[in-house]
């Protein structure tokens, strides 16, 4: 029996891994504990603990480490505060592995205090490429990682170019989109009546043509936060067409995010725009498959959207060197430019699907190898 | 003119840039700046801060990190503090580049501190291998620092494979070798003199052989490190030539360490040996220089004494995967192997001099690199 | 020349001190720094820390301290953080007397952080009782600090009951109600364009008759938060009158009362009401004096309105056992009892002025006493 | 059945309420938790929490808190990780009631936890008077208690000056008195085993006339701690008795009292000296039973040397204020001072017994009254 401990510290890093969860508690092999920090636990982001615990999952330790406000201080003491809230709960649970997931700042106090407490750690989504601090964050967790489930054989190249040894990458597919093609098949209107109900705003008929907006700040320049979101909300308003706008996540720079979007709707634009918390993701992915175009800078524009066929327009540098399908246009800050991009994905319309990142069966994948339990040596550097 | 804020978290680490510290504050187009924590602060350790502002030097805040107890959390533990106190201080210094040493687990804290919140981070001795959680942080480091200052081109070649660009990477050797020459030609009774006023324990005459022991415990299996220093100890009983001990570093396990040498000298063996705390690191240098034998797992062995062809016995995995001269004899944890490699050592005596870790102008390369102020772009992985 | 450093944790607490803080830049024996930490830096909260750089107070540190979430465990955790944070940087600063103001949770932060440092404490508003958390947090600062400021007579005869010197109690008056003179005397038009601007909702004319709500949650009950606040939004809507409401401070059971009123609102109920985060303490004032009635339980309703003769309803335990005037209603949460008290306080209409909590000289005394540097000796309990 | 939780932050905390835990482990109606941390934990004092264990008592946490470092921002720093590191397991426990001990600095960290997190919080030992930063905190301990057990009538009637309600107050005496009579009858062997096989020094032989040194740092004046510690080993060494020296407890001017002991021992004093880390508390009351006299500021000479009439001699301002019986000699910090009293106690040998502090029943009587589990209602300040 393998204990393993998954560190979710916010709601699209649950959305990453459910699949694997899913697996994982139905493997006899396996005793699955959950604790959960960071945005997972505040209402400001929809509290993503309590989806977890109503999907029957464990979470044995909830773990206040958000400091906040909106300065790049903040990141590195809410990163501290995870360090050490999770290092006293690993070592009071002693589990076998530590799974963490993908790039946000505050994963590697995950991996720090797994790795400085001796527990062997398991990275989800390593290799990848973004191109700000989240990058810079993603590799330095691989090397402070054991073993490494990828999302494609480009990945692996990438773990193993910065010195794993390759018995321990396995190249699982990205979990993520295990739930893309049961998302697909979900009813429009469970969608339709989760947008009603949560959000504030103008009404949106989903059977009618729509955008979907989701914009995060951008980490590495995250001053021009709230003047980007007004681009990105004055070029929507020239389309004319309901949008449905999420707030971004907790980010420095989400507050200035938020402004934008408050003051825009002060001046009475993007009057037939409806203002959502975060949704489920399996409900988010339905939506976007209705979308006429995602708009912004959210790696689900280039994950999912690419197995979904869904016309994205990507602005920015946030997903730059990450690999992408033919449904991205990127561009960049300008009102204009992103008006025409956008005009234009709705021209097109759908696109085929795409399987970059994973074929669905990225979970299964992952529960088994830790399930199996793979014995773990000391961990050296593999000269190229 | 540049801010250059340099991190020291503990005494070795001073000695490895002190160097690189005197040429910055020669050079007019730098100011220094010097933030103390961990066991730099701690009179267990011998407070090297004061030995920093003695030296002329500007310690602009003391960070008290250092959590007690020798448990792995409490590196966990004091890493975190390491963040948020640094990150903090970054804040109100806003420096154009703040400089991380080494290897060090709690430097991760240092360098997750600046990279969070923008500021440059100058990685110094990158790219070297040592086999455990040292070598973890220290690619860790890399892949989050901007510019990278290498022993060799051996370092040089790993820093490029972890995906650093070429053009951020300097080979200007180590600084902690700049001393070495300065350190030969002091008189050998400024040492006689530290030893006698410093230690306790039997007094050892310098003038006649003897042998110096350093013994870190090893952060991967640090349960075992009482009974690897009764070993050790033993082994030295039955060689009969005086010894310096030193006492270790602060990493966990170093409780169990200091133990076993208390035990070790209740039990009355090693009658012939002198307890020291650190010594300034010229002095030590120069100790090291007279000595028939060092015994241990320091890095010195490798580095300095490869220099300065004092014979070594090198124990254990901790400085396993480091380039090495003709001068270490490697061992394991058994009492006669390391009895009898110790007396091989002793009868060969010195060996010649070996530039594999530089050639004594690191430190001025470096300030000169910082004075010149690269350019830094936002940064992104290299694929081979 | 002697150096205060004023610990701002919050808006509120500003308002308390400011006409000190303004008595000490003006005196040539007090140097003055301001350290802002909490809600003082947060956007939420209206990021008070500008407010004070823009009336000229040199602000030397910001530290973020605050945990984001509504639960009681991060009471504790932002008051851990106020601890380390303020002890680092009052051991930087080396003042000669550290103000503490009133009872907020996080203050016993700042008084721990001074007296363990060895800083002497001056308390602001000791003495005064309340009746839940506050009050524990309260006493306990004064049995921290070495000097007291109180507001009254009965607050003095409180702190020396508590043991206190009788030469270290200081009745000055509260400093918050030093500006209520010179705000009674602003322009209406201010405090219009000031919350035309700034709330959102309905548009409000304040020169017909309207009502102020500024309720905050309770923080012995606060699971209580989302009901009680949903009591009250009934009891107003039946009134009729236009509603100003003010957004709770940020206590556990804030989110929950920020629910209640994004609900209410969403459900179609108090159409006129308009939404303000918090106003410049002048102005909220002015706006005051305006209302018909000032409904929740703000400690603004017992003490500046005391002095205005500003119609009250105190509604539950908040404010019990604090002395209060004429103008005061006190009522349960019962949405009946609270409609009946307000209709009743509207008929009744303005009370004639009452100096229960000072007379407008406050800041000045203590800037007096500070300035002239009162020798403090070892403190001891002095028996009744 | 009540779960109570205990919080231990250091070894002469555990002795204050051994006999209290005892006391509730037997009692049908009481779950009992114990929460180790700050030097509880640490081998430098003694590692009380395997005695803990040893004893049978349930250890569900240990919590590194103690950030290591001489100077008075670490007695904050530890503060604050007590209080995050308490709050998170009270939250995870959800006990009934929480124990804090007496006045050590971080135990207000356990009262701010378990207060805030809305447990009610029990003080043992308060109402005593010590006269320095001691004082502060305990009387502020009290402020933020629900329960008071206390040891006198004396401290009681100081209780209830603080404003606490009559019915909260009860007067138990001290639990840490409770061993006194079971200790005195123990055999001197086994005494003489601990300090032979403990200790290092001299032998000394406990059938012969002996003097104990306990003498702790002054927290007011913690810089003067080095000389004074040198005044009392002049002293001592001018009787010319063999002397059992105990180190001090962890705070702040620790380290300069263990380096006057290293200092006077390398220079030749006290040659009849022996060097002790904390034994057992039964064995060291054992111990000072056979002393011919107890030498240093320890409140065990004023408390539990009173009822086992050992002679005192007690240096200096730390137990001021405190009630004492016939037994202690009070001196100032001077040599000739010191050894005159020493000599003349020497000479007048033992006391009657003193029953100050308690009759031996004290823990026994807090487990009942919180089996019996007291309701507990809203706290108010109760005016005299």
């Amino acid at each position: 029996m393998k204990h393993v401990c998954v560190a979710i510290t916010a709601r699209p890093s649950y959305s990453r891994v459910r699949s694997a969860l899913t697996a994982m508690q139905a493997d006899p092999g396996i005793r699955l504990s959950v604790v959960c920090s960071g945005s997972a636990l505040l209402d400001r982001y929809g509290r993503v603990v309590d989806n977890i615990r109503a999907d029957g999952f464990d979470v044995v330790e909830e773990l206040y480490t958000f400091v906040e406000g909106g300065e790049l201080v903040n990141m590195a003491a809410t990163t501290a505060n995870t360090i050490s809230g999770t290092a006293q709960t690993l070592t009071r649970l002693k589990p076998d592995y530590v799974v963490s997931i993908a790039d946000r700042y505050e994963t590697i106090g995950t991996a720090i205090a797994a790795s400085y407490c001796g527990f062997p750690l398991v990275h989800v989504q390593g290799g990848e490429v973004t191109g700000n601090i989240d990058e810079r964050v993603r590799h330095a967790v691989t090397k402070l990682s054991d073993l490494h489930m990828v999302a494609n054989e480009e990945a692996a190249r990438r773990v193993r170019q910065l010195g794993e040894h390759p018995d321990t990458i396995h190249v699982t597919g990205c979990p993520s989109l295990d739930i893309v093609d049961d998302a697909m098949a979900g009813p429009l209107s469970e969608v339709q009546q989760a947008v009603d109900t949560q959000g504030v705003g103008a009404h949106v008929d989903l059977s009618e043509p729509f955008i979907v907006l989701l914009q995060h700040p951008e980490t590495d320049s995250h001053g021009a936060s709230y003047e980007r979101m007004c681009i990105t909300l004055h070029a929507l308003d020239s389309i004319g067409l309901p949008v449905l706008v999420f707030w971004p996540n907790v980010d420095a720079g989400s507050d200035a995010t938020s402004k934008a979007i408050r003051v825009v709707r002060e001046n009475g634009l993007m009057t037939r725009a409806r203002y959502n918390k975060n949704l489920d993701g399996r409900i988010f992915l339905r939506l976007l498959k209705e979308a006429c175009c995602l708009l912004g800078n959210s790696s689900v524009g280039v994950r999912e959207c690419s197995l979904m066929g869904v016309p994205v327009v990507n602005i920015g540098d946030r997903q730059i060197g990450r690999a992408r399908g033919a449904n991205v246009r990127d561009t960049v800050w300008d009102q204009e430019v992103i008006a025409t991009a956008v005009r234009e994905q709705i021209t097109h319309g759908r696109y085929p699907a795409d399987y970059l990142y994973g074929d669905g069966g990225a979970g299964a994948r992952i529960a088994r190898i830790l399930s199996a339990g793979p014995v773990l040596t000391s961990k050296r550097f593999q000269d190229a």
